[in-house]
């Protein structure tokens, strides 16, 4: 059941670091020979702090020993190779559980720590898979791996190109959709059982207006306090387990 | 009713700011004049790096204009006071609303921004104050009050030296205890209404024993997942909206 779905592998010599970290493949880490300081190696320095790659600086000996071609020219990185699923990929896992299908879809979450969460939530939850959109939201790099603290292996997360037409076409299959927000009828008053997709708005922005559209219900949770939202994981795990509770009591 | 509970103010001068980093106030801004390499400096800046205080390379014009005093040799930082609140308080508080009390309580949250997420999501579920101990655990610093979004000028946090202790005495006052952990009652079993403290536990440990055997209740979220545990932030926010639902369903 548990598809290794994180595979580990290395990048070696400059021009292919440089090349992979351009074609914006994940690095979860990187070995740069100490003391080296040419053009390269500094052109690779900078797109790690891009990326927020931590480095090691390590001697040859160990670059020698690490390397599998023999050819490393001073730096090594190790890439995973995180490998994004399909929508039915995701439907089909529901299918196989014999469960109706339960997906979080995310408009544009940006922060990595909190996409994390929500993989991590997703799995918790039960939850059959993660869809996410191409444009701007954040993508599975390494911080979003380390915090979502192993989910990763086991939940998937497809990419999308556009959201709202990846719910119209979830909706023909028979699923319905509850998108997060304030206004919306308090969640503990919505049948939140059957074939769900659970949307979770951008941190500042919320659900865009064409995937709110699209969706069937609008949920809010009820706020007492004096400042406007919840964290953006907190508000798709105490969703998450609402949708939870209601499908443990409707057994 | 929204006290302003955080206050700024300039700390100007070399020594006065490497004073005040050593002394552990929560720096939110750091302005340091544009080219300055002098060995304070520098001091500052590893200072600031070490507590990841954000620099701002300024030019003599802008110290100036900010300057009260007129003497900042070439740095000035901006401070928040972030006053602690006593147990008293958040009772009181609890008092004034005519509401029985909802006190969140962390044992040994490391993570700041999990420290403020669970802060901002306190202030939105309606509790009264949040508690944490003295040791080891991340007090109210420059990322907490950001990641808190707002709910630190709200929202009461008082530091004790033994939660415990704490507990007990809290028992005496007629509250009671429920802990989030594994291999506890399913929280939707729980009766969660009345005066209630909610205990969340260490990233990575949990809740402590000492802490856990002072409680009447634990609670679990139910598990569908392959691995073990949410993130702390998240895993508060499911049993504060848990409490939240009991409350407004026993109206």
């Amino acid at each position: 059941m548990a598809e290794e779905r994180v595979k580990e592998f290395l990048i070696e010599g400059r021009n292919a670091v440089i090349e992979a970290f351009r074609a914006g493949k994940t690095i979860d880490k990187l070995y740069i020979l100490d003391g080296c300081k040419d053009g390269p190696i500094l052109t690779i320095k900078r797109e790690a702090s891009k990326h927020d790659t931590q480095i090691k600086y390590v001697a040859k000996e160990r670059l020698d020993q690490l390397s599998e071609t023999g050819k490393h020219q001073g730096v090594i990185a190790q890439a995973a190779a995180y490998e994004y699923a399909e929508v039915d990929d995701i439907l089909q896992r529901a299918k196989e559980k014999g469960e109706p299908p339960f997906v979080f879809l995310l408009d544009n979450i940006e922060d990595p720590h909190n996409l994390g969460a929500i993989i991590r939530t997703a799995n918790l939850a039960g939850a059959h898979g993660v869809i996410i959109p191409k444009n701007r939201a954040v993508g599975l790099t390494a911080t979003v791996a380390r915090t979502s603290a192993g989910a990763l292996n086991y939940t998937p997360v497809a990419k999308v190109t556009n959201l709202a037409k990846t719910i119209e076409d979830l909706k023909e299959e028979g699923m319905w959709f509850v998108c997060a927000d304030m206004g919306g009828t308090t969640m503990y008053d919505l049948n939140l059982t059957g074939s769900i997709g659970l949307v979770i708005g951008n941190e500042g922005e919320g659900v865009g207006r064409l995937v709110k559209e699209k969706c069937d219900l609008i949920a809010s949770i009820p706020m007492k306090g004096d400042i406007d939202s919840l964290n953006a994981s907190v508000a798709a795990g105490v969703l998450a387990y609402e949708i939870v509770r209601q499908r443990l009591a409707a057994k």
